[in-house]
């Protein structure tokens, strides 16, 4: 999938917590390598005394933090967050980390997901006369804990836990110790790591890989993991919810080389591409993957049907975010200036283009177009994810259900609309064989989500504007 | 006083509400006409439906609004803040106005002053698990409001304003109204202005003259000014304590066109120079002011002393704020670079040198140099004001008690410290007279403050770090 | 005047050679005290061994130069230059010095002035086969030294001079060497400063004050003057011109406290106001300059006249040149943004407003407007100059003829237009008087200039666009 | 070859020709596929009447362009230059097009390659007393134009083409018309190109896919093509030269879309592949590439030996040009900020690692590394071309000799140094074939260049610092 029209995904959290190390850089490596989740926003909090110290700020992590502001931030135990923001015109004050003063000092949030009911929250916090500041589900959190916290630190976040439904993958600083938590479901993913004398927590295990450190093991669903001078503990919510991880994170979201609930990515995607030969074969000459996004599962088509991958879409590197077609008639040529065909390799072919999901159909049109423009004989498209038909409520920003073309198209009008000569999705049945978990969130393809939400609300409405 | 060492006001606040007109121009015209009031950072919320919208930043009015965020500010009723922040290293977190959500919805607050019971207050609230995202007292305020809102809007600003301590003059949207608080001492200025279906609260009557609205009357002491679509209501705190406005306003910070309880400002300093002429008069053939600081009182010693006034020293225009020399050992150059002594009319002469305060000595020793250079056969140097002798806790930010010469040196030690031929300061009664106020703080010449301060506290000590 | 509307001066130029000191800085502070000359562009060009290294940028000193990049300009021998650009939508090729390699070796320039005959000049080197990389005047001087620099330096720089026609103050770097040269008229101002073993060439002498180096004298109408290891040596053109320096440098554009062929500027503005006085006698209460072009005029006038001057206009300090009106519409609240009055001052009285000039009369009007809406009483506006009546070629950006009041209506007339009680100028006499040169150029006040120029042409008709 | 140590190639040429149709966005278009070439400036020059107008600057087309200057270059002629700058601290004057007058209005010139008598050529311009702006070799070839011109344009340039010695690919505006020319051996590439009413010339025939414009022939070695009103005409220089073009383009620089002088790019990588496959087989169980260089020349050698492809090293694909490890000890974590290993790809396999060339050996050191911590087997590495020996004169900045780890290690010691299990060059011969040109210049590899250069001069010698 091109990045021009795409499934965006929400945050990346990462903390750090070492006896003897300044960490402040690794996190600042570790963002980098969870870049892939959030690039609108990024911020580093670091435990410096009795305070913490923070930048955030809007943009990538490059574009946030410099030499001199990294180094101002020395500390031995931190946290940090990518965030792609989704409320409006005053992004900055949302960006993550959250920072609070409260009775007992500071307390820092970093918060992957969403709750579905904020809103409720919200007025049960602003009537007791709290003060909000920003519109964002996650520092209700930060109220809850300070709230609750003289019960003590474990019971005020296992009452907050017991408030708050939706999916949230939490690193907390509070008390001078590093908090992870998993949602009782473990909708989004949250991994350990440990090097020499410093213990991480992370988004995806590729966070880890960066700076060396090694995947101890994932957090668990409902699971609170504290880490201070005396190492780890962890404290395992009671309940009867079963582990429901969202699955578009294999799909789409996470990195090829993340390891997540211990199945690796690539790996899963190479067999959503062997499933998606056996299920719908066609006979033809190349399979050529949209880069990057196609690469994994075109090679376990590729394996599976003995037909061999060729680069019949050449990318241009230096076409980066910054690209903006000077004006609005010119947007055709977005596809052309971030692909070319390689007629040499296509021409009078039979094609199976691979792409790992469909959202609106315009570019995956484009992409057809552009193959017989070069020659190619027939284009044959086949998707390695099942249509996404309903929308996200736990932190992923689906297009709305009327933009969805999986939502409001059968298979053979999406296959008319972007002119291919056949079209195959991938079966949810072919998809959880190739992804090896027992459940796992597939609210996206079939509606069935890990618990209720009110039907006709849409995302926004669990946020007060 | 040149910029360059100078003591430092804190704050400005301008508010508008009107029937009809959009007044967001109006608030960036009136803080414009504040600017001197606060360099540091500034902001405006505006009143958009049933939330607030705004825009602050660091910088300028000029810096921080473009017509692009101007004209998204859209709005009848607003508030707006320039503001000198001394604070640390996050500066941008306490740019003003503060905008919270509650339960009632949204409240802004613009201050400016400096609340003495700032940390006894703070941990009340974090003791019952607030959370609290700056270090100033300004948001100290509005929790105390948040707090007690369920009380009814009145008794809530009723009861906060019996629990802060300090000086403070407050703008604050709420409930869709305008409301003008004094704090009971009326330590800082606060007027109210009205232009055809608008009215306007404001630091001082310039940012009136701006608009074109015309100045009604003063913020009393221990007023409450509700302003909304039934008109201006006044709500009297019952107090014994007596009105007792900064003298400081009238000798430095505000601006000469302003009138502040009822006293123009350059006329004031006119009175000085007069009552300075006939307490150290001296045989001499030119008054020179310290441009532009010096003016008034320049004119008010000549009248008296019938010796004329002539503009010895010349200032480079281009010099602003973002002069910054290149290296440290070329502060010497500094003043050079700002003043230049306009030698034909200084030389062979005796001058007097007339600036409203000496805070290090350091430029005012550079400017008798100056002007001796240029061939001043004699420099007497008079001062406007009595010695600054104390620290301020009421919103002033003076240097630490050692770096004052006021409080450090006799007047005939800093007359050889500046290298004059004679050296003299006005009166405190001189400026009492001057002024014409029945009482006023004049707690940095005598150390008589209106309330009682804890002796050994530093101004930094109320806040919490 | 108020910024608004001005007459725009166009260069000032600065030089430094010393055998043993670095001069950057001083290169540095010098343009400094010669911004008010120009503000739209800004460079310095030092000699390092067998080149010239030089920074160059469009906005103030204080926005093209950091401590960076000046310490990169590390050197003994240099020029600088700030401009006021008037060539169209690449302005920043046209900032100066220019610098260029010939076969000599490097050549770099500053300019202050305008050649009338630099179209002939163009076309004669293009015909030659030459390059052009500007539409600068500026760049032809360059091009003709290092045409004829075969003849050697002396004569290259004699032929060029025999060439060129027009106003010129010039900075050069040539083998190794510092070169200031006047025109033949001395139209434009130079001066030479000497500080230890350092020579200076200024537009004005406040240049030198600022680094504290001694005025020497002015550079004469046709003198070379080159600077390098041998000391200062002087070439004098042979011819019959007169010197005729610009008298408007002395009303409006050179600083208060320069010596332009040894006369003090504020010296001369003030008996300006002194014949002022004498001519335009006024029954009045108050002097009122327009702060801060009417001072030094204002000051003469009181003194002449016995009526005491006072600050009836308060300027806002901080309004710079990077105020903007967010909306055309606001344009009329622009004067009081700028300017308050000082109601207490004006209140009943009858009032003398002085200014230096009026260019359209649009300001001048508002500030009559402001004083009456104050309460004056009247107003006489008095003029230290006589009108504006023609087009000056020599190197200030006069309006064209519609726009200058003073070549389209009589006095009586613009009396009409600004409101005022009474009108007067000073006149031609009256200001040769003040000013005390034998010669001067008139022109813009009776279009008697030094030399012939073609009536109907434009000043822009002498540049290829 | 990753981005951070890399052979860096000079420049990117495009231009358009139009009877009808603005063709601005045509030209940055056809830069943006262009980009590669060039990361850091770049510049479009237009034809708009009797004058150019351009726009240059530093860094990415999408740095320079913004929609404003884009709609301000609106024209139907012009050229544009993507360049990657090697001369020094001051490369905005070096941005090309040069734009320049002379005596026949306007000329515009954007150059891709390097002239060897640069140095020559400018002592003898400037003994005739011309200035040069810049250090450039490309400045030279205008100030030759416009010294010819008087014989005639074609005239003009056949003389230019016969003083200048190097490899040139030139795009030209000049009397309206838009001009390509290719050096006497074709060092470099120039392709023509046509769509509608419009011809197009570029570097490579990425730059017409782009816009949908059909590619028709190569520039000829030798060739002037002159496009105007009448449609394209060619000139033919009379030569004993043989074409021997750049092979690097083929291994690195072109991309892969691009068919240069009648070879598809991709397709020569795809055979270097087989042919190293054929030369240096090794039994293993996988084979990858480094990402992305190393792409096509993988899919040949696997495809010769029946060893299946897999991503084992991911690319992160947010790191961009403007990462910088905060420290300068953080070096060593560049590698796995950009590339992590897909463990469960690569675990207990032999690999053989392919890419396109070693320049420095630090890189693929840390690769072998990365991929024997993922758990690899063997690491053996294989490269698509042979070790670089020689320095190049025509146009690529590489390393001086000392850098470079073909010119001073033998293949063993090169093995040794970066840790590999066996490591194989493709053998010049191999390389030839792959390509299946007659003739190329293969003087990196073998030091037989197409003309003589001055054995001990470096690159630099041949420009005036």
């Amino acid at each position: 999938m091109l990045n021009m029209i795409k499934l965006k995904e929400e945050c990346g959290v990462f903390g750090a917590y070492s006896l003897n190390t300044n960490i402040q850089k690794h996190i600042y490596y570790g963002l980098q390598a969870l870049q892939h989740r959030g690039q609108e926003s990024a911020g580093i909090a670091i435990v410096q005394g009795s305070y913490v110290n923070y930048v955030k700020g809007m943009g990538l992590i490059t574009d946030v933090f410099t030499k001199e502001n990294l180094s101002a931030l020395e500390g031995k135990v931190g946290i940090g967050h990518v965030r792609y923001s989704t409320t409006g015109n005053n992004e900055a004050r949302n960006a993550q980390p959250f920072v609070a003063n409260f009775h007992n000092g500071y307390m820092a949030l970093a918060h992957n997901g969403n709750l579905i009911n904020a809103l409720e929250l919200r007025q049960e916090l602003e009537n007791e006369g709290r003060i909000l500041q920003t519109t964002s589900d996650s520092e209700i959190i930060l109220h809850l804990i300070a709230k609750y916290y003289s019960k003590g630190l474990i019971e005020a976040l296992k009452i907050t836990i017991g408030k708050i439904k939706g999916s949230y993958a939490l690193a907390i600083l509070i008390e001078g110790k590093l908090i992870g938590i998993r949602d009782v479901n473990g909708i989004r993913p949250l991994c350990i790591g440990k090097k020499d004398d410093t213990y991480y927590i992370a988004s995806e295990s590729c966070g880890l890989d960066v700076i060396g450190a090694e995947l101890i093991r994932d957090v668990e669903a409902g699971e609170i993991v504290i880490i201070d001078d005396e190492g780890l503990r962890s404290v395992k919510i009671e309940t009867n919810e079963k582990k429901m991880p969202c699955i578009f994170e294999y799909i789409y979201f996470a990195r090829p080389d993340s390891i997540l609930d211990g199945k690796n990515v690539y790996k899963v995607r190479y067999e959503m591409g062997r499933h998606l030969a056996k299920e719908s074969p066609v006979n033809a000459d190349l399979v050529v993957p949209v880069p990057d996004s196609g690469i994994p599962a075109s090679r376990g088509y590729s394996f599976e049907s003995g037909i061999p991958v060729g680069e019949g879409l050449i990318k241009n590197k230096y076409i980066g975010r910054t690209f903006i077609c000077p004006e609005q008639t010119d947007r055709e040529i977005g596809v052309r200036i971030k692909l070319n065909v390689l007629k040499e390799l296509v021409k009078g072919k039979k094609i199976i283009l691979i792409d790992d999901s469909i959202v609106r159909g315009t570019t995956m049109k484009r992409l057809v177009e552009l193959l017989k423009e070069g020659g190619a004989k027939e284009v044959h498209v086949r998707i390695s994810s099942p249509p996404v038909k309903y929308s996200c409520y736990f932190g992923i920003d689906t297009p709305t259900k009327k933009e969805l073309v999986g939502a409001t198209m059968s298979v053979e009008e999406i296959k008319d609309l972007i002119g291919a000569d056949s079209l195959s999705f991938l079966s949810i049945e072919g998809l959880k064989e190739s992804v090896g978990l027992n459940t796992a969130c597939t609210g996206c393809f079939d509606g069935k989500y890990p618990m209720e939400v009110l039907g006709g609300r849409s995302k926004y409405l669990f946020e007060k504007k």
